[in-house]
């Protein structure tokens, strides 16, 4: 069987992982026969935002604690993420992956991956795992894999802009499809990047699963 | 299209909607061609539960802006359900169904379900249309169908004790199938009653789907 690790950044689309990519993605893995633990950073998310609403709330949260709930209470610190207790990773996307797991909604001109979650993706890249990356968790790549990589975030020119001036070569994908840098294991996918509803998302986010494990 | 109503509970297993639960509802509804609209009446709920540890939280959270999170943002209060509007209703599990939408986890020998839910999910039974409930939420259907009512909540024979002391003709169900009482029109699934794992609890929830459907 094999094994993946995912990366969470909370739960709900704008302050955290995007729900819909993160359970499709635990959906594909187990009808793919593969077996998943789900990681995330134990620090404060970077705010809370009222989903009804869109704006930002009082309280504080933390993306261990929120991200938990997306998989049943089963999530460990990426601190104790072992590279080599699995076969590949995967990162869904939500604003959690640009407020959280980097801060590229904050300061995209100059935004950096934070350290745990830069050590546990470049562990993979330097043992030639496949990682899969969707909707905006691509821009966390450049950061990744400095020397080049290949992805896609769908179509949006200005947000693909900010992110190939760090280094992503960027290249436009409809939402059923992925994007494989064969060189570097790695498959995107724009999920709600693009999709208008969740079987659009799930068409792309299968197909990634299936590419992934395949780069096995 | 086919349009279905979906009453929400907040988001995360052991305090609101499952997760898994509310987006394979949303996923086999989109797959089938139906649309749908999801609803969560605007409280607080009954407590917050912090997901790694289980443990009861300091925190209030309100029902409706939890429950926002698993549709996008897209929710509306329950007050606002009109039958009218739609073809059948869905509602999925999670401890939220027994401490939001009714107090079956709190008082399970005299609980009550709250009169907004109870107005909503009486409104199709009035109107002879059909209704899905999964996991523990057919504890709710006694209360809504009183003239009698036959559903699952899988195999836990001492808490299918509780609700057939309310009146629930329970029968027992694999995870991946379905009980149908094609008199009232309500079909049941155990999901996560008995799920280990989220592709069992998806096959008996698309099943579910599929026969609300076909009963409209």
């Amino acid at each position: 069987m094999k094994k993946v690790a995912i990366i969470l950044s909370g739960c709900g689309v704008y302050d955290g992982s995007e729900i819909h990519e993160a359970v499709l993605t635990f959906l594909a893995l187990t009808q793919q026969g593969a077996s998943y633990r789900c990681f995330a950073p134990n620090i404060d998310q970077h705010h809370v935002i009222n989903h009804v609403n869109g704006e930002v709330s009082e309280e504080t949260r933390n993306v261990l604690v929120e991200s938990s709930r997306l998989c049943r209470g089963d999530v460990e610190d990426i601190i104790e993420l072992r590279e080599q207790d699995f076969d590949a990773l995967i990162v869904p996307g939500g604003f959690g992956a640009a407020k959280n797991l980097s801060n590229f909604a904050i300061d995209s001109d100059n935004y950096k991956v934070s350290e745990q979650v830069l050590n546990a993706a470049k562990a993979f890249a330097k043992a030639e795992k496949p990682s899969g990356y969707m909707c905006i968790a691509p821009a966390l790549l450049p950061l990744i894999y400095p020397e080049g990589v290949k992805g896609t975030i769908g179509t949006d020119n200005a947000t693909a802009a900010l992110i190939t001036a760090k280094g992503l070569t960027h290249v436009n994908c409809d939402v059923d499809n992925v994007v494989i840098d064969f060189k570097n294991k790695i498959v995107t996918t724009p999920a709600y990047m693009l999709a208008s509803n969740i079987n659009e998302a799930n068409n792309g986010i299968t197909k990634l699963v299936k590419s992934v494990l395949a780069l096995t």
